[in-house]
Protein backbone atom coordinates (compact mmCIF):
# COMPACT_ATOMS: atom_id res chain seq x y z
CA UNK A 1 0.00 0.00 0.00
CA UNK A 2 1.35 3.43 -0.75
CA UNK A 3 1.04 6.01 2.46
CA UNK A 4 -1.06 8.65 1.86
CA UNK A 5 -1.02 12.71 1.99
CA UNK A 6 -2.57 16.28 1.72
CA UNK A 7 -1.09 19.21 1.97
CA UNK A 8 -2.46 22.67 3.63
CA UNK A 9 -1.23 25.95 2.70
CA UNK A 10 -1.51 28.51 4.94
CA UNK A 11 -1.09 31.89 3.52
CA UNK A 12 -3.45 34.89 2.46
CA UNK A 13 -1.32 36.19 0.13
CA UNK A 14 -2.44 33.06 -1.92
CA UNK A 15 -5.90 33.56 -1.80
CA UNK A 16 -5.93 37.25 -2.55
CA UNK A 17 -4.16 36.50 -5.83
CA UNK A 18 -1.25 38.75 -4.79
CA UNK A 19 1.11 35.39 -4.91
CA UNK A 20 1.23 32.12 -7.39
CA UNK A 21 1.27 29.13 -5.16
CA UNK A 22 4.58 27.04 -6.26
CA UNK A 23 4.58 25.10 -2.81
CA UNK A 24 2.01 22.58 -4.03
CA UNK A 25 3.43 21.57 -6.82
CA UNK A 26 6.69 21.53 -5.22
CA UNK A 27 5.71 18.74 -3.14
CA UNK A 28 3.57 16.93 -5.50
CA UNK A 29 6.06 16.62 -8.11
CA UNK A 30 8.60 14.91 -5.06
CA UNK A 31 6.22 13.00 -3.65
CA UNK A 32 5.45 9.76 -6.14
CA UNK A 33 9.20 9.52 -6.55
CA UNK A 34 9.13 8.17 -2.87
CA UNK A 35 4.91 6.58 -3.73
CA UNK A 36 3.54 8.45 -1.34
CA UNK A 37 -0.13 9.47 -2.69
CA UNK A 38 -1.25 13.17 -2.53
CA UNK A 39 -4.61 13.04 -2.22
CA UNK A 40 -5.61 16.40 -0.91
CA UNK A 41 -5.20 20.05 -1.00
CA UNK A 42 -6.32 22.81 1.15
CA UNK A 43 -5.41 26.64 0.57
CA UNK A 44 -6.12 28.34 3.47
CA UNK A 45 -6.27 32.30 5.26
CA UNK A 46 -3.63 32.97 8.17
CA UNK A 47 -6.84 32.17 10.58
CA UNK A 48 -6.69 30.30 13.42
CA UNK A 49 -9.77 28.49 13.21
CA UNK A 50 -9.20 27.65 9.68
CA UNK A 51 -6.03 26.03 10.18
CA UNK A 52 -7.18 24.23 13.53
CA UNK A 53 -9.74 22.26 11.85
CA UNK A 54 -8.08 21.87 8.42
CA UNK A 55 -4.81 20.04 10.50
CA UNK A 56 -7.50 18.86 12.51
CA UNK A 57 -10.00 16.95 10.00
CA UNK A 58 -6.97 15.96 7.45
CA UNK A 59 -4.38 14.20 9.74
CA UNK A 60 -6.61 11.43 10.79
CA UNK A 61 -7.29 10.68 7.17
CA UNK A 62 -4.03 10.56 5.59
CA UNK A 63 -0.34 9.53 6.73
CA UNK A 64 1.32 12.05 6.11
CA UNK A 65 0.26 16.82 6.32
CA UNK A 66 2.60 18.63 5.24
CA UNK A 67 1.97 22.46 5.94
CA UNK A 68 3.51 25.51 4.59
CA UNK A 69 3.47 29.10 5.36
CA UNK A 70 3.05 31.15 8.43
CA UNK A 71 5.98 30.53 10.63
CA UNK A 72 7.88 33.65 10.38
CA UNK A 73 8.52 36.29 12.73
CA UNK A 74 5.51 39.13 12.36
CA UNK A 75 2.14 38.79 13.54
CA UNK A 76 0.26 37.39 10.66
CA UNK A 77 2.51 34.28 11.09
CA UNK A 78 0.23 32.30 13.25
CA UNK A 79 0.57 28.51 11.74
CA UNK A 80 2.87 27.05 15.07
CA UNK A 81 0.47 28.59 17.83
CA UNK A 82 -2.53 27.18 15.61
CA UNK A 83 -0.84 23.83 15.49
CA UNK A 84 -0.33 23.65 18.84
CA UNK A 85 -3.70 24.19 19.31
CA UNK A 86 -4.91 21.64 17.26
CA UNK A 87 -2.86 19.08 19.09
CA UNK A 88 -3.69 21.09 22.45
CA UNK A 89 -0.05 21.04 23.02
CA UNK A 90 1.63 24.59 24.72
CA UNK A 91 4.11 26.62 22.98
CA UNK A 92 7.37 26.08 25.07
CA UNK A 93 10.85 27.96 23.77
CA UNK A 94 12.40 25.29 22.12
CA UNK A 95 16.29 24.67 23.66
CA UNK A 96 17.71 23.89 19.98
CA UNK A 97 15.68 25.61 17.84
CA UNK A 98 17.11 28.81 20.09
CA UNK A 99 20.46 27.67 19.50
CA UNK A 100 20.30 27.42 15.80
CA UNK A 101 18.16 30.46 15.56
CA UNK A 102 20.81 32.51 18.17
CA UNK A 103 24.08 30.94 15.95
CA UNK A 104 22.49 31.70 12.83
CA UNK A 105 21.49 35.71 13.69
CA UNK A 106 25.48 35.54 15.85
CA UNK A 107 26.74 34.91 12.31
CA UNK A 108 25.12 37.39 10.76
CA UNK A 109 25.81 40.05 13.59
CA UNK A 110 21.93 40.93 13.76
CA UNK A 111 21.03 40.97 17.64
CA UNK A 112 18.33 38.46 18.67
CA UNK A 113 15.24 40.63 19.10
CA UNK A 114 11.94 39.39 19.95
CA UNK A 115 10.66 38.78 17.12
CA UNK A 116 13.40 36.42 16.06
CA UNK A 117 12.97 34.76 19.41
CA UNK A 118 8.90 33.89 18.79
CA UNK A 119 10.13 31.64 15.94
CA UNK A 120 12.39 29.31 19.04
CA UNK A 121 9.08 28.39 20.87
CA UNK A 122 7.10 25.78 19.40
CA UNK A 123 4.22 23.01 20.19
CA UNK A 124 5.78 20.91 23.40
CA UNK A 125 7.90 18.12 22.31
CA UNK A 126 7.66 19.08 18.62
CA UNK A 127 11.11 17.89 16.89
CA UNK A 128 12.62 19.89 14.41
CA UNK A 129 12.93 20.38 10.60
CA UNK A 130 16.16 22.05 9.92
CA UNK A 131 16.57 25.00 7.86
CA UNK A 132 19.65 25.24 6.04
CA UNK A 133 18.72 28.89 4.00
CA UNK A 134 17.47 31.62 7.56
CA UNK A 135 17.87 29.61 10.36
CA UNK A 136 14.56 29.28 12.20
CA UNK A 137 13.64 25.62 11.86
CA UNK A 138 10.03 24.06 10.91
CA UNK A 139 9.26 21.16 13.00
CA UNK A 140 6.73 18.08 13.15
CA UNK A 141 4.23 16.77 15.78
CA UNK A 142 3.20 13.23 14.82
CA UNK A 143 2.04 13.02 11.29
CA UNK A 144 1.60 17.00 10.80
CA UNK A 145 4.83 18.58 8.66
CA UNK A 146 5.14 22.03 9.51
CA UNK A 147 7.21 24.37 6.83
CA UNK A 148 7.99 27.60 5.73
CA UNK A 149 5.95 29.17 3.04
CA UNK A 150 8.75 30.66 0.87
CA UNK A 151 9.51 28.00 -1.86
CA UNK A 152 13.56 27.94 -2.18
CA UNK A 153 13.20 27.53 1.64
CA UNK A 154 10.39 25.13 1.73
CA UNK A 155 12.03 23.18 -0.75
CA UNK A 156 15.29 23.06 1.48
CA UNK A 157 13.14 21.66 4.67
CA UNK A 158 11.16 19.22 2.86
CA UNK A 159 14.64 18.27 1.17
CA UNK A 160 15.40 17.17 4.78
CA UNK A 161 12.28 15.71 5.46
CA UNK A 162 11.95 13.26 3.32
CA UNK A 163 14.86 10.65 3.78
CA UNK A 164 12.75 10.33 6.80
CA UNK A 165 9.04 9.39 5.68
CA UNK A 166 7.70 5.81 5.48
CA UNK A 167 7.98 4.87 1.40
CA UNK A 168 6.09 2.94 -1.01
CA UNK A 169 5.97 1.73 -4.40
CA UNK A 170 7.58 4.30 -6.64
CA UNK A 171 4.41 5.88 -8.70
CA UNK A 172 5.18 6.36 -12.39
CA UNK A 173 3.88 7.97 -15.40
CA UNK A 174 4.71 8.00 -18.73
CA UNK A 175 3.11 10.55 -21.17
CA UNK A 176 1.91 10.10 -24.98
CA UNK A 177 1.32 13.88 -27.12
CA UNK A 178 -1.20 13.40 -29.71
CA UNK A 179 -2.20 16.13 -32.33
CA UNK A 180 -6.01 15.68 -32.24
CA UNK A 181 -8.68 16.91 -30.11
CA UNK A 182 -9.55 14.99 -27.14
CA UNK A 183 -12.95 14.78 -28.23
CA UNK A 184 -11.72 12.45 -31.22
CA UNK A 185 -9.82 9.87 -29.38
CA UNK A 186 -11.91 10.46 -26.28
CA UNK A 187 -14.06 6.87 -27.45
CA UNK A 188 -11.10 4.28 -27.67
CA UNK A 189 -8.68 6.13 -24.70
CA UNK A 190 -11.92 5.26 -22.36
CA UNK A 191 -11.49 1.67 -23.73
CA UNK A 192 -7.90 1.43 -23.04
CA UNK A 193 -9.05 2.52 -19.10
CA UNK A 194 -11.52 0.00 -18.83
CA UNK A 195 -8.70 -2.75 -19.95
CA UNK A 196 -6.34 -1.89 -17.64
CA UNK A 197 -8.37 -0.51 -14.28
CA UNK A 198 -5.49 0.18 -11.82
CA UNK A 199 -4.00 2.73 -14.16
CA UNK A 200 -4.65 5.80 -13.96
CA UNK A 201 -5.22 7.36 -17.53
CA UNK A 202 -5.93 11.23 -17.69
CA UNK A 203 -6.51 13.35 -21.01
CA UNK A 204 -5.36 17.33 -20.92
CA UNK A 205 -5.61 18.89 -23.94
CA UNK A 206 -3.45 21.81 -25.36
CA UNK A 207 -2.88 23.91 -28.44
CA UNK A 208 -0.15 24.84 -30.13
CA UNK A 209 0.63 27.14 -33.27
CA UNK A 210 -3.21 27.21 -33.88
CA UNK A 211 -3.34 23.14 -33.59
CA UNK A 212 -5.09 21.31 -31.35
CA UNK A 213 -3.25 18.35 -29.49
CA UNK A 214 -3.55 16.18 -26.30
CA UNK A 215 -1.82 14.71 -23.48
CA UNK A 216 -2.41 11.47 -22.61
CA UNK A 217 -1.08 10.54 -19.35
CA UNK A 218 -0.26 6.76 -17.64
CA UNK A 219 0.26 6.66 -13.62
CA UNK A 220 0.93 3.72 -11.94
CA UNK A 221 3.26 1.95 -9.34
CA UNK A 222 3.07 -1.10 -11.05
CA UNK A 223 5.79 -0.59 -13.67
CA UNK A 224 5.13 -3.67 -15.63
CA UNK A 225 1.13 -2.89 -16.27
CA UNK A 226 2.13 0.62 -16.71
CA UNK A 227 4.64 -0.68 -19.37
CA UNK A 228 2.06 -3.02 -21.19
CA UNK A 229 -0.81 -0.44 -21.38
CA UNK A 230 1.74 2.24 -23.09
CA UNK A 231 2.37 0.35 -25.73
CA UNK A 232 -0.79 -0.22 -26.46
CA UNK A 233 -1.87 3.16 -26.09
CA UNK A 234 1.41 3.97 -28.60
CA UNK A 235 -0.55 1.54 -31.16
CA UNK A 236 -3.67 2.68 -30.65
CA UNK A 237 -2.74 6.41 -31.63
CA UNK A 238 0.15 6.19 -33.70
CA UNK A 239 -1.70 7.80 -36.52
CA UNK A 240 -1.47 10.92 -34.66
CA UNK A 241 2.30 10.93 -32.97
CA UNK B 1 -21.11 42.70 4.30
CA UNK B 2 -19.07 41.55 1.80
CA UNK B 3 -20.19 37.69 -0.06
CA UNK B 4 -17.60 34.94 0.92
CA UNK B 5 -16.51 32.31 -1.73
CA UNK B 6 -14.47 29.45 -1.72
CA UNK B 7 -12.86 27.60 -4.83
CA UNK B 8 -12.71 23.69 -5.39
CA UNK B 9 -10.05 22.79 -8.38
CA UNK B 10 -10.69 19.35 -9.99
CA UNK B 11 -7.86 17.35 -11.15
CA UNK B 12 -5.48 14.39 -10.74
CA UNK B 13 -2.68 16.62 -12.86
CA UNK B 14 -2.33 19.23 -10.76
CA UNK B 15 -2.00 16.68 -7.45
CA UNK B 16 0.62 14.69 -9.37
CA UNK B 17 2.60 17.90 -9.93
CA UNK B 18 2.32 17.92 -13.81
CA UNK B 19 0.66 21.13 -14.10
CA UNK B 20 0.97 23.87 -12.03
CA UNK B 21 -2.26 25.40 -11.31
CA UNK B 22 -2.87 29.05 -12.13
CA UNK B 23 -6.76 28.98 -11.59
CA UNK B 24 -7.08 29.90 -7.84
CA UNK B 25 -4.39 32.88 -9.26
CA UNK B 26 -7.24 33.77 -11.66
CA UNK B 27 -9.90 33.77 -9.96
CA UNK B 28 -8.62 34.97 -6.77
CA UNK B 29 -7.15 38.09 -8.38
CA UNK B 30 -11.13 39.11 -10.17
CA UNK B 31 -12.94 38.54 -6.42
CA UNK B 32 -11.61 41.24 -4.13
CA UNK B 33 -12.81 43.81 -7.02
CA UNK B 34 -16.65 42.76 -6.75
CA UNK B 35 -15.92 43.16 -3.43
CA UNK B 36 -16.24 39.47 -2.75
CA UNK B 37 -14.09 37.54 -0.26
CA UNK B 38 -12.61 34.24 -0.99
CA UNK B 39 -11.96 32.46 2.08
CA UNK B 40 -10.88 28.80 1.30
CA UNK B 41 -9.86 26.48 -1.72
CA UNK B 42 -9.40 22.68 -1.90
CA UNK B 43 -7.45 21.12 -4.68
CA UNK B 44 -8.82 17.65 -4.98
CA UNK B 45 -8.53 14.67 -7.54
CA UNK B 46 -11.02 13.46 -10.62
CA UNK B 47 -12.81 11.32 -7.83
CA UNK B 48 -16.76 11.07 -7.33
CA UNK B 49 -16.56 10.88 -3.36
CA UNK B 50 -13.99 13.71 -3.11
CA UNK B 51 -16.15 15.83 -5.50
CA UNK B 52 -18.99 15.51 -3.84
CA UNK B 53 -17.82 15.91 -0.24
CA UNK B 54 -16.53 18.99 -1.07
CA UNK B 55 -19.05 20.45 -2.87
CA UNK B 56 -21.40 19.20 -0.38
CA UNK B 57 -19.67 20.81 2.45
CA UNK B 58 -18.61 24.32 1.13
CA UNK B 59 -21.61 24.99 -0.60
CA UNK B 60 -23.75 25.21 2.73
CA UNK B 61 -20.59 27.36 4.21
CA UNK B 62 -19.69 29.98 1.09
CA UNK B 63 -22.36 32.48 -0.91
CA UNK B 64 -20.20 31.16 -4.18
CA UNK B 65 -18.46 27.96 -5.06
CA UNK B 66 -16.35 27.67 -8.07
CA UNK B 67 -15.17 24.74 -9.33
CA UNK B 68 -12.62 24.34 -12.34
CA UNK B 69 -11.80 21.22 -14.23
CA UNK B 70 -13.27 17.57 -15.16
CA UNK B 71 -15.80 18.95 -17.95
CA UNK B 72 -14.72 17.99 -20.71
CA UNK B 73 -14.81 14.72 -23.18
CA UNK B 74 -12.86 12.07 -21.76
CA UNK B 75 -13.68 9.37 -19.73
CA UNK B 76 -11.88 11.03 -16.54
CA UNK B 77 -13.62 13.98 -17.06
CA UNK B 78 -16.77 13.14 -13.97
CA UNK B 79 -17.21 16.39 -12.18
CA UNK B 80 -20.49 16.98 -14.35
CA UNK B 81 -22.11 13.73 -12.84
CA UNK B 82 -20.45 14.17 -9.67
CA UNK B 83 -21.88 17.78 -8.86
CA UNK B 84 -25.52 16.24 -10.22
CA UNK B 85 -25.07 13.55 -7.49
CA UNK B 86 -24.09 16.16 -4.79
CA UNK B 87 -27.55 17.97 -5.59
CA UNK B 88 -29.62 14.82 -5.80
CA UNK B 89 -30.45 15.68 -9.37
CA UNK B 90 -30.73 13.54 -12.75
CA UNK B 91 -28.15 14.25 -15.49
CA UNK B 92 -30.31 15.49 -18.37
CA UNK B 93 -29.60 16.19 -21.94
CA UNK B 94 -29.53 20.20 -22.06
CA UNK B 95 -31.02 21.69 -25.15
CA UNK B 96 -29.28 24.79 -25.49
CA UNK B 97 -26.19 23.46 -24.57
CA UNK B 98 -26.46 20.43 -27.40
CA UNK B 99 -27.01 23.10 -29.99
CA UNK B 100 -24.28 24.82 -28.63
CA UNK B 101 -21.74 22.36 -28.91
CA UNK B 102 -23.66 20.98 -32.14
CA UNK B 103 -23.30 24.37 -33.95
CA UNK B 104 -19.68 24.62 -32.68
CA UNK B 105 -18.30 21.45 -34.22
CA UNK B 106 -20.48 22.07 -37.23
CA UNK B 107 -18.59 25.67 -37.97
CA UNK B 108 -15.70 23.39 -37.81
CA UNK B 109 -16.81 20.88 -40.12
CA UNK B 110 -16.58 18.22 -37.39
CA UNK B 111 -19.21 15.40 -36.61
CA UNK B 112 -20.86 15.33 -33.27
CA UNK B 113 -19.77 12.19 -31.86
CA UNK B 114 -20.87 10.56 -28.26
CA UNK B 115 -17.83 12.16 -26.58
CA UNK B 116 -18.99 15.53 -27.32
CA UNK B 117 -22.26 15.09 -26.61
CA UNK B 118 -21.52 13.75 -23.40
CA UNK B 119 -20.56 17.21 -22.73
CA UNK B 120 -24.80 18.20 -23.10
CA UNK B 121 -26.05 15.89 -20.37
CA UNK B 122 -26.61 18.37 -17.42
CA UNK B 123 -27.56 18.28 -14.34
CA UNK B 124 -31.28 19.13 -14.64
CA UNK B 125 -32.38 22.58 -14.41
CA UNK B 126 -28.89 23.90 -14.70
CA UNK B 127 -27.89 27.47 -16.28
CA UNK B 128 -25.60 27.47 -18.73
CA UNK B 129 -21.99 29.69 -18.30
CA UNK B 130 -21.32 30.38 -21.89
CA UNK B 131 -18.10 29.29 -23.54
CA UNK B 132 -16.79 31.30 -26.12
CA UNK B 133 -13.57 29.52 -26.91
CA UNK B 134 -14.39 25.95 -26.93
CA UNK B 135 -18.10 25.56 -26.98
CA UNK B 136 -18.93 23.23 -24.71
CA UNK B 137 -20.99 25.53 -21.97
CA UNK B 138 -20.35 25.30 -17.92
CA UNK B 139 -23.08 25.50 -15.84
CA UNK B 140 -24.75 25.95 -12.73
CA UNK B 141 -26.85 24.83 -9.96
CA UNK B 142 -28.02 27.34 -6.89
CA UNK B 143 -24.47 28.42 -5.86
CA UNK B 144 -22.34 26.52 -7.28
CA UNK B 145 -20.30 27.65 -10.55
CA UNK B 146 -19.25 24.84 -12.29
CA UNK B 147 -15.84 26.18 -14.71
CA UNK B 148 -13.27 24.52 -17.50
CA UNK B 149 -10.00 24.00 -15.87
CA UNK B 150 -8.06 24.45 -18.83
CA UNK B 151 -6.75 28.43 -17.86
CA UNK B 152 -7.89 30.42 -20.08
CA UNK B 153 -11.36 28.61 -20.98
CA UNK B 154 -11.88 29.29 -17.34
CA UNK B 155 -11.26 32.86 -17.98
CA UNK B 156 -13.25 33.01 -20.48
CA UNK B 157 -16.39 31.56 -18.88
CA UNK B 158 -15.75 33.78 -15.44
CA UNK B 159 -16.06 36.86 -17.49
CA UNK B 160 -19.74 35.90 -18.59
CA UNK B 161 -20.24 34.79 -14.83
CA UNK B 162 -18.88 38.07 -12.89
CA UNK B 163 -21.17 40.46 -13.54
CA UNK B 164 -24.56 38.04 -12.54
CA UNK B 165 -22.93 37.84 -8.98
CA UNK B 166 -24.19 39.83 -5.75
CA UNK B 167 -20.98 42.41 -4.93
CA UNK B 168 -19.64 44.02 -1.79
CA UNK B 169 -17.59 47.00 -1.01
CA UNK B 170 -14.56 46.75 -3.49
CA UNK B 171 -11.27 45.17 -1.20
CA UNK B 172 -8.37 47.34 -1.74
CA UNK B 173 -4.86 46.21 -1.24
CA UNK B 174 -2.04 48.84 -0.79
CA UNK B 175 1.79 47.61 -0.34
CA UNK B 176 4.62 49.06 0.63
CA UNK B 177 8.01 47.24 -0.09
CA UNK B 178 10.92 47.43 2.44
CA UNK B 179 14.68 46.52 2.30
CA UNK B 180 15.05 45.02 5.55
CA UNK B 181 14.50 41.53 7.35
CA UNK B 182 10.93 41.64 8.02
CA UNK B 183 12.36 40.71 12.02
CA UNK B 184 13.74 44.02 12.38
CA UNK B 185 10.10 45.49 11.51
CA UNK B 186 8.07 42.69 13.15
CA UNK B 187 7.42 45.07 16.53
CA UNK B 188 6.18 48.38 15.09
CA UNK B 189 4.42 46.35 12.24
CA UNK B 190 2.79 44.75 15.19
CA UNK B 191 2.13 47.69 16.52
CA UNK B 192 0.22 49.43 13.71
CA UNK B 193 -2.07 46.15 13.06
CA UNK B 194 -3.18 46.62 16.72
CA UNK B 195 -4.28 49.81 16.28
CA UNK B 196 -5.96 49.30 13.14
CA UNK B 197 -7.43 45.66 13.64
CA UNK B 198 -10.16 45.58 10.66
CA UNK B 199 -7.46 46.10 8.17
CA UNK B 200 -5.64 43.25 7.18
CA UNK B 201 -2.24 43.64 7.38
CA UNK B 202 0.74 41.10 5.76
CA UNK B 203 4.24 40.80 5.94
CA UNK B 204 5.95 39.02 2.89
CA UNK B 205 9.58 38.83 2.99
CA UNK B 206 11.87 38.53 -0.50
CA UNK B 207 15.35 38.69 -1.60
CA UNK B 208 16.74 40.51 -4.57
CA UNK B 209 20.23 41.03 -5.79
CA UNK B 210 21.70 39.45 -2.34
CA UNK B 211 19.37 41.72 -0.49
CA UNK B 212 16.38 41.08 2.21
CA UNK B 213 13.14 43.20 1.62
CA UNK B 214 9.97 43.01 2.81
CA UNK B 215 6.64 43.83 0.91
CA UNK B 216 4.00 44.96 3.71
CA UNK B 217 0.33 44.48 2.47
CA UNK B 218 -2.22 46.31 3.94
CA UNK B 219 -5.77 45.60 2.50
CA UNK B 220 -9.70 46.32 3.21
CA UNK B 221 -12.65 47.22 1.75
CA UNK B 222 -12.71 50.37 3.85
CA UNK B 223 -10.83 52.87 1.61
CA UNK B 224 -10.57 55.48 3.94
CA UNK B 225 -8.83 53.66 7.19
CA UNK B 226 -6.73 52.16 4.66
CA UNK B 227 -5.37 55.22 3.35
CA UNK B 228 -4.85 56.29 6.71
CA UNK B 229 -3.04 53.30 8.30
CA UNK B 230 -1.09 52.95 4.81
CA UNK B 231 0.17 56.79 5.29
CA UNK B 232 1.11 56.32 8.81
CA UNK B 233 3.00 53.05 7.59
CA UNK B 234 5.17 55.07 5.27
CA UNK B 235 6.06 57.26 7.90
CA UNK B 236 6.92 54.25 10.18
CA UNK B 237 9.20 52.59 7.82
CA UNK B 238 10.91 55.70 5.80
CA UNK B 239 14.32 55.10 6.40
CA UNK B 240 13.93 51.79 4.44
CA UNK B 241 11.95 52.95 1.56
Amino acid sequence: MNPTAAIIIIGNEILSGRTLDLNVRNVAQKLPLLGIKLLECRIILDDKDQIISAVNSLRKKYNYIFTTGGIGPTHDDITTKAIADAFNLPLLINDEAYLLIKNFYKSKNIELNAAREKMAYLPKDSILIYNPISGAPGFYIENVFVLAGVPYIMEAMLEQLLPKLKTGNIIKSKSLDVMTRESYIAEDFAKLQSKYPHIEMGSYPFKIDHKHGTSLVLSSSDENSLNFAYLELQQLFKEFV
